[in-house]
């Protein structure tokens, strides 16, 4: 057994350096030897160089050819995700793809055979599900303790809207910000969606209708177990990143309140002032995130399957095309519809 | 101005009671002169006595004849509130009929246009809307305070079950249930209802599935004003009666948590307890019951229009029944739809 | 047995109207037949006449000779009060008497000597014992479910100072407000207290060094069984009548939260606004003081000795004499050197 | 400027183990040469081993004649501090000591005249300085946004006892416990003690009789600004370490809740568990344990003054020691009265 992995991240915005971050300072048995972006630049060039990374480039192609590197992190814009998956593979790379895999699936479907072919590890991005929360919640459904689950409903709600110029290539509402929601509810459930109706509308920034997306959203899911889900999403709410979970069962609810920032209350004359959630998701789930960077390095170093599959990177994509499909025509729509690839 | 009102009480079931309780001990300016029941027993009887009502009857037409009797409580079975709002209009008696009005809209807007015909007044028993959190987070968001609505969640989970005998007449759960939230989103959206999509399973009483009837349904509410509404509701739950309401608004979010029976908590070895919401509705709602109660005398006193009118309690329904038309086609159904009677 | 219990309230300011309302409005089984202020103005005629009390007077020799009136509120100043019980319990009534009893012990146990003598009902206005969340925490530690008691911690604030002309004649903060914390002590400890040691400062009202009083304070309580208490206490706080309690025993800790004026949070940009505990005290204990005339009246028809007795109306006043006798010397006071009166 | 600080930990008890994981895990700038334990033993070796540190000795000296080595870590047991600070001065070291520096004051102003002639850094370990709560709660409090300070409440309690044989040596619970209140009683008042008032007794573990020591305890301190502070400790209370703070001042209240282990809610007919806070003080304060060694670090680094200095580690050692007076003749005893030694 090796003693410790070597890995490269690709794509250094803000995704990109927060896992080498994490796994330069918080995660065991690993070391970070490269830090590519295609369009590299000064700012990049500083950062790598604060945190210790010496491998600075702007060909990606470096990482992969080079036979120390163990596992790659595929952090780049999405469109490039496949073909990125695709090199990997074929260069016997261990991959770590950030989430939403692909929006093309038929791309994406042969980006995976590739990975599977090549017997590496792959995990998605789903870092919700080692939030220390969400993973108590799902032991507890699965203990038996509350019963077998009835209902689920899940909210999320940013602080503020991304940027227009972002959100004009991110695939919309339901492949960027709901795909996180349509994975805890395969999580939650441990079944797959059956059908899913989805609605929703522009609030707060009418420039969405010419992408076209909308700003809050709302998404029905019945699952093949019979549970229901129903999930709410929103661009902007100001006060905090504010996602929260309950689980509705045949003998208790489980709630997953809100992370905050403290524990200070300030009582005044105009108020009493709780605390808030952080306003960034980065900050509310950094530790799932080291957590979910010392699974990955685990499953290589223990040979052990990655926790969160290719499969659960498909799915929640089918359920964000099955989404839309229901927004555009108003009518529910069985995930059989969608045809273009699936694994499950 | 009178300066008291004369009620009758019809129908002496747990409602019936709480409304003639709460006339003589907590409402201002009203006597109770009857409590009537056709299938008037010695318990009942009993009930009154101890309340110190001195017209007992089982002929709920003595009350209406009495010249003495300014308005009517008709807390009879759902089947038979037409009936009772006909011969209370025509005897020029002031109404206050429980919800849900009538399921057979046709034999309703018979009823109504009696009442309107008699120009008494007519109140519809949502509760809810007298309910302390609920008004203040209606007065929050009319205030601007919030910026403009855009979504609002609704959850009710009932701790027990009703009786199964009570279900199979109860017109199912979006008549007998939802039909406060549906009155809810009314009122927290100061808007009418365009087009709902509802879902439900079975989870709990397999024994539903024979009225047909489901114990747990979620509903999707599009406005006429944009906005969208998400309901769920649960027949059990065990913890005791839950229900929050949340409005996401441009500007900030507005939730309205659970009352519970008290502030104490419990921190030992084996968990921290914390204060569980009372069991029974009435219990939850006893005050908005007050306040309902006191807002319908006082609308015949001061001579002002009711609080809940009539169109109040038809829309309700006919979203139930464009809800339940919903689940048994699995579409979305437009309340254009539902066509036997509208008053908006 | 009486089936009503015919009652006089002799002192109209906020107290004594607040209890003439709750028996009018809220508690079973009485009449309100006198409302008699020696002081008596218009607004208190206007007001008894709106409560539709017959029988106003400033003359409460009335109500003591009236053969039909079986018991008297003592609302009056606290200087008073002694003189009151001392004729109430001489014209053979039941009393009830507002707390503090009196702040000289000499003159109060000749009163009460005469209330034992005359073998009527007394009651002292301790409501807290009645709040619904005290009793549920006193229950718990009795239950044994928590241990042996360890440490009590109460904390008391108003929301803003009373009136410098009120304080100036209150006795200072331990007879006027602490005084139902010591009471409370004794409640949930089930012991009397051994000694005492206290202290406390002026920081919002420079004028209280005059009277001299502290608008700050807090004291120490040892108690007979061993357990430690430990109060706060302050004038002004701003954010609603802050009243918390907390029980550390051995296997467990219950804590007495605040009451909320609503369960609405909302959610903005600027902060997370949280409910507010009530403003005033007797909006805060009113459902406790409900429960306790209702206790008082039952007491009455049902010859059973009333919850809240003369021992315990006494033994606060002697601890808040230990407590400001140890605030003026800084030691710890022995109760034992209170000698002008003591019941237990 | 150095760009790295090379530290030594001498004693691998629990605390210094912890602190040696936080600065090769968790801290920049720093890396950890030498872990020393006079009484190493094979277990220490191993955990260092895996933690990666190459320089495991039985022998201080080593660590103190190294020059490479810049700071020492005093992590011994709290009677060998002294003698450890005395060496490390003489060595020419910076130097981090855990609290409390020593119950011995006069031996102990002898080892901080050695640091201070030595001129070299001196941190004592307190790190609820650096809880993001309390540090948030100093900011408001400084701010001025809720006005003057008049009173302050610290709550602490262990979940279980800690060893008796540990508690044979400890100094006591106001050396061992309470010690980190008195601490945040300077800290958050920005005043010094004037009088402390103690109280307490044994109601766990009757053994404690034998030391002799408390399990319970209580103190108040009347600071030099007039504010009152107000402790409670306890030995053990099963649920998790609950640690909370409140500053009442003139124009709000500031609270310190407890963090909690997650968020979840588990709602069940049986209770309403909340979540609890972590059962270790280590846990709880992880991130301050972590903020506390960056800045210790970075104040070498950039030759800043330390933030918790020698200063901050006697005063509380003295109150402390007032503190036990009191206990033993029940008496309020002034500061001035503990002469040994004082910097402040």
């Amino acid at each position: 057994m090796k003693d410790c992995v070597t890995a490269a991240v690709i794509g250094l915005g803000r995704i990109g350096r927060t896992h080498a971050e994490i796994l330069v300072s918080r995660v065991g048995s690993v070391r970070v030897k490269y830090a590519a972006d295609a369009f590299l630049n000064e700012e990049m060039k500083k950062w790598a160089k604060e945190l210790g990374i010496k491998g600075v480039t702007d060909d990606p192609e470096i990482c992969l050819q080079d036979p120390e590197v163990d596992a790659v992190y595929i952090c780049t814009s999405t469109d490039t995700h496949s073909e990125y998956i695709t090199r990997a593979a074929k260069a016997g790379k261990h991959i770590f793809s950030e989430k939403p895999l692909d929006s093309d699936l038929v791309r994406l479907s042969g980006a995976l055979r590739e990975a599977e072919k090549a017997g590496v590890k792959f995990q998605t991005g789903f870092m919700r599900r080692f939030d220390r929360n969400h993973s108590k919640a799902k032991a507890l459904i699965q203990s038996g303790k509350v019963g077998r689950g009835q209902m689920i409903r899940l909210s999320c709600r940013d602080t503020v809207q991304s940027p227009y110029e972002y959100l004009k290539v991110s695939g919309g509402i339901f492949f960027d910000m709901m795909i996180h929601d349509f994975d805890m509810v395969r999580f939650l459930t441990d079944s797959e969606a059956e059908e899913i109706y989805a609605a929703g509308g522009v609030f707060t920034d009418e420039r969405l209708n010419d992408i076209p997306d909308v700003d809050t959203a709302a998404a029905f899911v019945r699952m093949k177990n019979g549970m229901l889900a129903v999930i709410d999403n929103g661009r902007q709410c100001w006060y905090g990143h504010d996602q929260r979970s309950e689980i509705f069962c045949t003998e208790g609810t489980v709630q997953v309140m809100n992370e905050h920032e403290d524990t200070v209350v300030v009582k005044k004359g105009d108020g009493i002032y709780a605390p808030k959630p952080p306003d960034f998701f980065i900050e509310r789930y950094y530790e799932a995130y080291v957590a979910e960077n010392q699974s990955f390095v685990d499953s290589i170093l223990f040979d052990r399957p990655a926790a969160v599959t290719a499969a659960d990177g498909v799915e929640p994509i089918r359920m964000a095309k099955a989404a839309q499909l229901s927004l555009e025509q108003n009518r529910p729509v069985k995930l059989s519809e969608i045809t273009e690839y699936r694994i499950v």
